[in-house]
C-alpha cells in the first residue's frame, strides 16, 4: 500500500494546535486529524502570565506540595453528622441578633430581592420587633461562622442546624435543615407560608430530627453521598438517591418517634428530595475548614455567592476575592420564565464543587445531562472540564460511566487562570424580583475573582 | 496519497463473517477490520432450521403482528399496587392446604433441599399438623395462580400478598412480602429464625403495610421502577433505589401508624434493600398475564425455575417446556464458597427479564457490572445480548449510558434458537445442601426449553 513512484509517504497524520479552522478543513477532506484545544495562557495578559510563570516555576514545587496536602484533606476527611441543635447555641460567634446569610459579606442595601426576602422571613420567624434592614440586625456571612447555607438562605439564632464533626481535622461545621420546595425563604420568598415553613422546621422538624439522630448515633455523610453518586445524584442539583438512602437509614428512628407531629414531619420528608443537599454541604464545609489551614496552596477552599457578589478564598488567607455574580449559564426555565427573570447565581452550595461533587460529578447524573445538552456525553464533558482545572481525583466519589474513575477534586486557580476554564456549578435559579424558583442549570463561575486570587497568591509568595 | 504505479487500491477495508480467526489476523497486521459475529443458525440442527424457515417465512408476518401486540402489552400496561391481603382470601384457586412454590410444577421428592426447606418453613408457619412432604399438602406452582415468588419462596394461604391490578388488561397479580436478608426461607432455610420471619411478616408487617397502602392509595409500580433504573437498579439483582423511592412515598403513612410494632417494621424495612423486588415481579406478572392471551406469538410470557427444572411458556398455550435448571453462569461467591456449593438457578423472578428489567437493564447498573466483568462496557454487553433476542424496546425503562435508549422487551424464541443466545437473568445463588445465600450472578437460561417451545409453536401453526 505504499506509493511506488514518488517519495511522498503513503499515510500522513495531522496534529492541529489552537484555532480549529485548519483541523476542520482537513476533516472536511476526509483525512484524520487530531485537534489540540490549545489557547494562549491567561488570554495573553502579561501580568497574569508573569505570575503564572512564577507560580508554576520558582514556586511550583512548594505549591504542588501544599496542593497535595489540601487535596488529601478534601479527599480523606470523614464528615460525621452527630446531631442537630439551635444555631445560636452551637455556631461559633453567632450573636442573638445575628442573621447568617449566603455568600460573601454584604450590606442590606446591596442585597438582591431574593436574599432580602429571605432575611425578612428569618427576622419575622425570630419574632424580633425590628425591620430586616435595621442596624439592630447583624448581617454576617455564614461561611465565616463554619456554616454553609444553600440558595438565598438566611437564618437566625433560633434556627435548628445540623452539627457535623470531622475528627481528622478537628473541625465542626453546620447547615440548617433544607426548607423543601414551594413557597420558601431559601428560594427568596417572605410570604406567611415561607415564614410558617421556618417555624415548622424550628418547632416541629428540628426537635423530632434531633431525637432521631440521638437515637441513631453518628452518620458518615460522605459514605451516603458516595452511594448516591453511583445512583445518579450529582449531590448538588440532585440529591434524590442520597436523601432516600439517608431517610431509610433513619427509618427506625423516624417510625419510633412518639409525638403525633411525626406525621407532619413524614409528609415534609416525603416531599423534599433535596433534603440531603444541606447535609452534603455541611460535610464539604468540614473538609474545607481543615484544608484552608494549609499555607501556600493554590487550591480554592471557599467559593460562595450572595446573589450580588461572587467570592473565592485560598488557604492560609482570610481575604475574599470578589466580582459581580453572573447569571446561570446553561439553564432550563419553568414554562413562561426565562433569563430576563433570573436573579444572579446565589448560595454557598458551590462548596460542593470544591470536594468533587456537583459539576465535578456531572458525568454520573442523567439529571444534570438535561441541562448541558441532553446526552450523557455532555454531562461527561462537564466533568472533564472540571478535571482540567483540578489537581486530584476523589478516592471515594466514583463515576461508573468513566469506568469508576474518581471525580475531580481541588480547583487550582493556576489552571483556572491559565486555561480560562472556571468551575461549573450545578444550581437552582430564582426570580430576581419576587423570589421563587424559576429554573435550574449549570453556572460558570466568573473568571475575575480567580485572577485576583492568583495575583494575591503571587504577591504573598513574593 | 494514491499509488502511482500499480492498480492496487490505496485503501482496503475487510469485513469478516463467522470465525474470528481471520479478523484477528488482519487486526494483528494493524489494518482495520469489521468482524460480524455470524453463526450457523440454530447450530445447524435441521429440524430447527426447517421450523425457523416456516416461522420467519410463511408464518413470519402473522407472528410479527402477534409479537407486536405482546410487546405493546408488556410495554404499556400500568401495574398499580392496590393493597395487601391474606393469600388464601385473594389468590385465585388457592386452597386452605395449598403451598405455592416457585417455578414449574414439581413433586416433593424431586425438589432440591433449598425449596424443601422453604416448604417446611411455610408448613410450620401455617401451624399445620402434617409434614411438608405429606399428601395433605397441595403443592402448586405460584405462576399458575397469578402469583410470582422469588428464589426458593414457598407460601401458604395465611401469607400476606401484595395485590397488583392492571386495568388495561383486566389482570390481577400477587407476590408475597420480600423476606429480607439473613436466615430466611426464601433463601432455602427452615430454622426457627426463618419461621419467625414468616410469622413476623404475617402478624406484624402484613397488617401494618396493609394499613399504609390503604392510607396512601394505589401506587404506580413501574413508575417507581423506571426511576430506580435511572438510579443504578436493574430491578432484579439490585432494587436499592426503587425500594428507597417506594419507602419515601409511603413515609407519611409509615410514620402515621399508631401501633407500637411500627418500630419493628421500621427496622425490617431499613435492613431490606430488596423490598421492592417482589413488587416489581408482581407488576411484571400482571403484564405477562395480559400478554399471554395473545395467540400465535413467539414471545416468551413465562420463564421460571424451581431449582430442579427450568420452564418457559408461550402465549396462547398452557404447555410448559422444561429442561434441567443449570447453575448460575457468571457468578461471584461469598468468601470460602464456590460453584460446588451452589444450587441450580431458582425462582420466578426471571419474569422481570420478560418485561425489560434485570438482564435487559444491566447496562444501567454498576452493581450488575461487577458480576459480568467489572466495567460498564461488560454490563452494556449483557443488555446488547438481550437486545439481539428481543423484538422491542421499552418506552419507559431508559438507559442513560446508552443515551436513554429503551431496554429490550419481548424475548423471541425464534431469535433465541436462531442465534443460540439465551436470556441473561441477574439473580442470587443458594447453598445446594443447606440453603442460605452464598453468592449472586448472571444466569444464562438453558437453550433446550426454548428449542422445544419453538418446535411446538411450529406444530401449532401447522
Amino acid at each position: 500500500m505504499t506509493s511506488g513512484s514518488v517519495e511522498l509517504p503513503a499515510e500522513v497524520s495531522v496534529v492541529n494546535l489552537g484555532l480549529p479552522l485548519f483541523a476542520d478543513a482537513i476533516r472536511d477532506q476526509g483525512r484524520p486529524v487530531t485537534h489540540v484545544d490549545w489557547r494562549i495562557p491567561a488570554g495573553g495578559d502579561l501580568d497574569l502570565v508573569a505570575a503564572l510563570t512564577r507560580l508554576y516555576g520558582r514556586h511550583g514545587a512548594a505549591i504542588d506540595a501544599a496542593n497535595a496536602e489540601v487535596v488529601r484533606r478534601l479527599d480523606t476527611g470523614v464528615p460525621m453528622l452527630v446531631g442537630l441543635a439551635r444555631a445560636g447555641d452551637v455556631v461559633p460567634g453567632m450573636g442573638e441578633r445575628t442573621i447568617l446569610h449566603c455568600g460573601p459579606a454584604i450590606a442590606w442595601h446591596d442585597m438582591g430581592e431574593p436574599l432580602r426576602n429571605s432575611v425578612r422571613a428569618a427576622v419575622v420567624a425570630e419574632g424580633w420587633d425590628v425591620e430586616a434592614g435595621d442596624d439592630e440586625v447583624d448581617l454576617a456571612p455564614a461561611n465565616l461562622h463554619s456554616t454553609v447555607v444553600p440558595m438565598a438562605t438566611a437564618m437566625g439564632p433560633s434556627a435548628p442546624v445540623f452539627v457535623v464533626e470531622m475528627e481528622a481535622g478537628g473541625t465542626r461545621s453546620f447547615s440548617p435543615i433544607n426548607q423543601g420546595p414551594g413557597e420558601v425563604a431559601w428560594f427568596g420568598r417572605d410570604t406567611p407560608a415561607a415564614v410558617d415553613r421556618l417555624v415548622f422546621l424550628r418547632d416541629v422538624a428540628g426537635p423530632l430530627l434531633a431525637d432521631c439522630l440521638r437515637a441513631h448515633g453518628p452518620i458518615d455523610l460522605f459514605s451516603v453521598a458516595a452511594q448516591g453518586l453511583q445512583m445518579g445524584d450529582d449531590l448538588h442539583m440532585r440529591t434524590q438517591a442520597a436523601t432516600n438512602l439517608f431517610l431509610r437509614t433513619l427509618l427506625p428512628s423516624l417510625m419510633g418517634l412518639e409525638s403525633a407531629a411525626r406525621v407532619e414531619l413524614g409528609r415534609f420528608l416525603a416531599g423534599n428530595h433535596l433534603f440531603f443537599l444541606n447535609l452534603a454541604m455541611a460535610g464539604a464545609k468540614s473538609l474545607t475548614l481543615w484544608a484552608e489551614q494549609v499555607t501556600g496552596s493554590s487550591v480554592v477552599t471557599t467559593m460562595a455567592r450572595n446573589g450580588t457578589t461572587y467570592g473565592v478564598r485560598l488557604p492560609g488567607s482570610d481575604e475574599w476575592f470578589l466580582t459581580e455574580s453572573p447569571p446561570v449559564g446553561d439553564a432550563l426555565f419553568h414554562p413562561g420564565r426565562g433569563p430576563d427573570d433570573a436573579a444572579p447565581d446565589i448560595g454557598d452550595s458551590a462548596v460542593l464543587e470544591l470536594v468533587g461533587l456537583g459539576g465535578c460529578a456531572a458525568a454520573g447524573s442523567p439529571a444534570v445531562a438535561a441541562f448541558v445538552g441532553g446526552t450523557m456525553a455532555d454531562a461527561v464533558a462537564t466533568t472533564e472540564d472540571m478535571d482540567r482545572v483540578c489537581v486530584g481525583r476523589s478516592s471515594r466519589f466514583k463515576l461508573p460511566i468513566l469506568d469508576f474513575r474518581g471525580t475531580p477534586v481541588g480547583v487550582d486557580v493556576r489552571r483556572v487562570v491559565e486555561l480560562g476554564i472556571t468551575p461549573k456549578v450545578t444550581t437552582g435559579i430564582l426570580d430576581a424580583r419576587e423570589g421563587g424558583q424559576i429554573g435550574a442549570g449549570v453556572a460558570h463561575a466568573p473568571l475575575a475573582c480567580f485572577r485576583d486570587a492568583l495575583l494575591d497568591l503571587d504577591r504573598r509568595l513574593g
